[in-house]
């Protein structure tokens, strides 16, 4: 079966993105390589621009939109990093655009997204069904949406931090990526697999929100409740139509994580390797530094997603004991 | 006058750590330039080896002692990242380290050094002075004591950060560094006047201990009372007898910023950059995000010196509104 997005798309997608997203850092902690006994290389996407790798998918996407949809402008609904995403791709690509957010949401959220320069439509979340709205606010304008993981050339700008990873750290064993929609891991996987056909590739979920673990275990995608974490980009219901085949077909294992282990993860950054990382951001290495993934010896990559979480949660969260 | 070091010696600095040291990242932020009204260009010491660029001298000093004085060991009184740094330097290159530190030292620095693989040698710091300990211990172990500022070698070896930031980021109009005992800008300021002759190179200290502010106004060493001020790694009484000449020589001003200022400078850096950074490394940063340096349109290289701070007080200092 012909997947949605091959590794020709993540090529691309990094030559569209080149100079103008981060090449992100990829850095190492010998109290890390100690505890996992392998090579830990974390490519620090919470270093990306707008504060996640959400940028990466977004710039690719817009980058490519023909004159006539760059006249009408983009339109986004996230109330997380995707919306931050869009609004700094457009600003810098001279496209108009507009994000659905909930009127309740965050206001250094709102105002980070307007700071980009985009347009609000604030909704009602217990009154109103956003993508519905948003779905008539472009057909009204003509404006393209950008959803945020299930589009091919959103996946494949995700895909860009993997090749990234690889061209620094070298070819890799195996490679951790947190798991919400898919976007991020079905570039990621892409990119590996195409480097290194033997690279294993592992998803990361939190335990409170397995979907997609269980829709490989079904072989359908299975539709959850809003997962109840503190991993809030990782509160997807359900993978999407173009994600889930390439998750198929080339992610070998989904394991998940408590929120538990996401707090010891988030203190482990802060204290030794010295980054803030978001409660999602924390999947993908706490499996590792919890011993969830066993992988002994080997060269192991691990995307750290973002880190965009108000400092006062944050700052409560560190304070836990 | 002849200095005490000279580009040379950093570039030679800049040999041996090569491949040891991490080549730290060099960040912007699209929020500082704005604030700034210039490029700012963020070396990342806190994501050196042991938390801060004092691994970059302790290294640099560490691997050209003799055979003579690779077998009798290294000795270093500090309470703070000085004392990782030679413990961690003397562990890679095989000698031993033995650190003198106040016994009531919070558990986690003396841990952390422990891990590191050097003797600890604890003593009461209301009735023994460190230094005679130190220099005793010394000379009846005829171990070599490194300081932690005052030696031609750790300052070369700190200059490398400069050298880095300036090959990484382009010539310089302006570099900022923070001051405690001198090391780190009398070698920055070494290689950046080497790099370009006209880059403005600024102190900053904090405002309760501005002893280099007024010993270059007063063209001698003053010294002064212990400071209170959240910035501990620039707690120092004075500056050294090798560091002063250079300071006097190659630094153009000395400012001073507020603890306050630390504070909002270090929210900045969590909430904007996603970074750690104690508050001896947000003095640098402040002096310009607080408006007390203002160099419109130029070039500005800013040391974030280092990023070790209890996360306890860590997520207190965020919290505080």
């Amino acid at each position: 079966m012909k997947l949605p997005i091959s590794f020709t798309d993540v090529a691309a997608a990094a030559g569209r993105i080149a100079g103008v997203a981060h090449r992100t850092p990829v850095l190492a902690s010998r109290t890390a390589n100690a505890r996992a006994g392998a090579a830990v290389h974390f490519k620090c996407e919470n270093l990306q621009r707008a504060g996640a790798f959400k940028f990466r998918g977004a710039y690719n996407a817009l980058a490519q939109f023909t004159p006539e949809q760059r006249r009408a402008g983009a339109l986004a609904f996230s109330s997380g990093n995707h919306a931050q995403a869009v609004a700094l791709a457009a600003r810098l690509l001279g496209i108009r655009a507009a994000i659905v957010m909930p009127q309740d949401a965050p206001q250094s959220k709102l105002s980070a997204t307007r700071d980009y320069g985009a347009e609000l439509i604030l909704y009602d979340r217990y009154r109103e069904d956003r993508e519905a709205l948003a779905g008539r606010i472009a057909a009204e304008r003509g404006m393209t949406v950008v959803p945020p993981y299930d589009h091919p050339q959103v996946m494949a700008g995700q895909g860009t931090a993997a090749l990234e990873l690889f061209e620094d750290a070298g070819p890799l064993d195996a490679l951790l990526v947190c798991v919400g929609g898919g976007g991020l891991i079905s570039g990621c996987a892409t990119a590996a697999r195409h480097l290194n056909s033997a690279c294993r590739v592992i998803g990361v979920e939190p335990a409170a929100g397995n979907d997609v673990q269980r829709s490989l275990a079904q072989g359908r995608i299975v539709r959850i409740e809003v997962p109840q974490t503190i991993a809030d980009g990782a509160q997807t219901t359900h993978a999407g139509a173009f994600t889930f085949p390439v998750i198929q077909a080339l992610v070998d294992e989904v394991v998940t994580v408590t929120d538990d282990a996401l707090v010891r993860t988030m203190r482990f950054f802060a204290e030794r390797m010295k980054l803030v990382v978001e409660p999602t951001g924390c999947l993908a290495a706490a499996a590792l530094l919890e011993g969830v993934v066993k992988l002994p010896d080997a060269r192991i990559g691990v995307i750290v997603s973002g880190g965009n979480v108000d400092l006062g949660r944050y700052a409560a969260l560190l304070a836990q004991a």
